[in-house]
């Protein structure tokens, strides 16, 4: 049989890994960029695109047998990757979403990017890539940021995104664990989904979902739909334009025969009900006990505001809910409020999760003095973009 | 919110779409390799590292708005990919696996392409990649097969392994479907994992299989374990390597908590066990009904064969059965025989399999005078290499 791991394939490996060559961002080279590319307009079709990024990108190249080499900043370019490269056939690749925000300070900000890294390491181990310490990765996505914010990003109160992304280059079709990997950073111009449209498109603030059909499961205990894994994506965009065409926006991803809520698209899902029994508004989130959902660091934020802020208000309820607890609530009255989080949407409130051939109408916003959601979206903007000044937004000296 | 879906974002898709260009293998244009590369020796390290492709190589480009171009074949090399491709964050890629075989008549053949060729479109619909003719595919193969084998495959009674795969290369980091694609098909060094092992390692004709853990599935009703995507193998890397860290060559897959078998590795799993009742032959293989195992070219053809040559020798059962069923079986000595079934492993017999601390350990060869896998092994490989004339092996003229 083939034999798959490093460990057996290189007999001295547990010897040779104290030689092993770490992650490193002060090893860090710097190939500056010839030619300067265009910055896509607030609002254009291009920044819509989500396919223009700055003039330099990060690479990184590891081997089973040397470990990691040392990173570079170079022209953004097209990669060179063999056909036979594992990352292609066999999915061996992972990323995070992350955005660098440029306070109304003029100063330069990441949200929370320990959280990132740390995931990326821990999504990384899940499809068999090499491991390497958070900490150099944010160091290495700061460079970047230093190197193309002050063309890229100029604006207070605006933000790119930040994509870090580790795949399997090695040419292996076997089924082995890649021998050879890529860490690739690089930064995309964004739109701001949470309050704007596509050029052309009526402005729309609210999220229209569809549950997801029982044929149709984005992940399963025991599954990977806990790591930030391609694997994850791919097979939801049918669902996802399914959706779109039938003229919403977003899957609600249902789990099991019960119609267990889990995400909304690639962002997690909140529900607000008022509790029948004590008339307090109660948050209901999928938990992250079973792997299923992503521990998204927005959402854990919102956790943790509300636990910090909001405890005498809101009563936290991170547990299993059916999509028939949902429709119950609606029924009772007794549903307030639905907003999904993500690094990609931010917050968004929903306005309607469409249930078969029957609608969950959300509360329209003015019917409701006090709405937690956008109430938690304004604290994350004003930490982001420095108005609040908090540990989670960590300041980039240019 | 995004626009993933092509018939959003191109409002005249569909009057557009009749003027797409289809994949035309007529259209193919050749471009000669100017330099050749050596050629592995038979059970050398380089054929075990399942990296080595020939000389040549097909590529053709699909773009959302123009259809497929015309196809390629050129100098097998590096493909350029942008950072921000589809395939390398999504996981938006399919492939297949079959072998072209030099028969002991000197001719060559492929084993029912066109049933890869149909599971490719099958794949590429479930991760939203674009549709194609099959036929056509079929006819790209047999073209690249036509100019690289008399170098790389001259030897009567040996193969060659083929690797198309379809991936999504447009610059896209949006949750969205790929409007841009790269068809590839290579030709690589394989070795024969049936009958030989790596150089240095003791040869085994026996499998030994290690049960996932529960907290381990690879695949799941309502997801893509029945497609041949990238997504069903990355993910599984790590149980794979724990099987032959524990002295194992595959994970046999469970299912649920009564512990369904649905697969060895990557290969389909067989026993046969003898019916209490009537004391005869039964086989038992995972049903395709709930799209939770791959249909298999070998399983199919395992299937057929018995349909047409053993019907009164052996039932078979293509229904679920459980771990436990297979050791209660081993328990009374009714277990006769397991054997796993793929396009890369072929057919292996199953000498052991572990579950939890205990064995089930299979009857050895001898004790038995007839064995239904090593038949039909012989019997495919009488189809692949000519010695039997078939309408499944499908002769390729040079």
């Amino acid at each position: 049989m083939a034999e798959c791991c490093p460990s057996k394939t290189n007999g001295s490996i547990s010897a040779k890994h104290t030689l092993k060559k770490q992650l490193n961002a002060s090893k860090l080279e710097f190939i500056q960029a010839s030619i300067f590319r265009p910055v896509p307009e607030p609002g254009s079709a291009e920044l819509w695109a989500q396919n223009v990024a700055t003039d330099h990108m990060v690479t990184c190249r590891w081997t089973v047998d040397e470990g990691w080499e040392d990173p570079i900043i170079k022209p953004f370019g097209d990669l060179t990757i063999s056909p036979l490269a594992s990352c292609i056939h066999y999915a061996t690749q992972c990323f995070e979403g992350m955005k660098i925000y440029r306070g109304f300070d003029g100063r330069l900000r990441l949200f929370r990017p320990d959280r990132n890294a740390k995931r990326l390491a821990m999504s990384a181990k899940r499809v068999s890539l090499p491991d390497f310490d958070p900490e150099q990765l944010v160091e290495l996505i700061k460079a970047l940021i230093r190197v193309d914010s002050k063309r890229w990003l100029p604006e207070p109160g605006s933000f790119r995104y930040i994509r870090p992304a580790l795949i399997g280059t090695g040419r292996q079709l076997g089924v082995q664990i890649p021998k050879e990997a890529t860490l690739l950073i690089t930064m995309v111009c964004w739109p701001d989904f949470s309050s704007e449209s596509p050029p052309g498109v009526q402005p729309r603030s609210d999220l229209r979902l569809l549950t997801s059909r029982n044929d149709t499961i984005r992940a399963w205990p025991g599954g990977f739909g806990y790591a930030k894994v391609g694997a994850n994506y791919g097979p939801s965009f049918a669902s996802h334009c399914e959706a779109q065409e039938a003229g919403y926006d977003q899957i609600l991803w249902l789990l099991g025969e019960d119609g267990r809520v889990t995400e909304a698209g690639a962002s997690n899902f909140f529900a607000v009900v008022r509790d029948e029994h004590t008339s307090k508004p109660l948050l209901l989130t999928a938990p992250l006990t079973d792997k299923v959902i992503l521990d998204g660091v927005t959402r854990r934020s919102v956790l943790e505001l509300i636990e910090n802020r909001l405890a005498d208000e809101l009563e936290v309820r991170e547990a299993k809910f059916t999509i028939t607890d949902l429709e119950v609530a609606s029924q009772k009255g007794l549903l307030l409020e639905a907003f999904v989080s993500g690094t990609a949407f931010f917050i968004k409130d929903v306005s309607t999760i469409r249930v078969g051939d029957r609608n969950i109408d959300l509360p329209k916003a003015q019917q409701h003095a006090t709405r937690f959601g956008p109430m938690i979206k304004d604290w994350l903007k004003d930490i982001m973009f420095g108005t609040e000044d908090h540990v989670w937004g960590v300041i980039i000296d240019e």
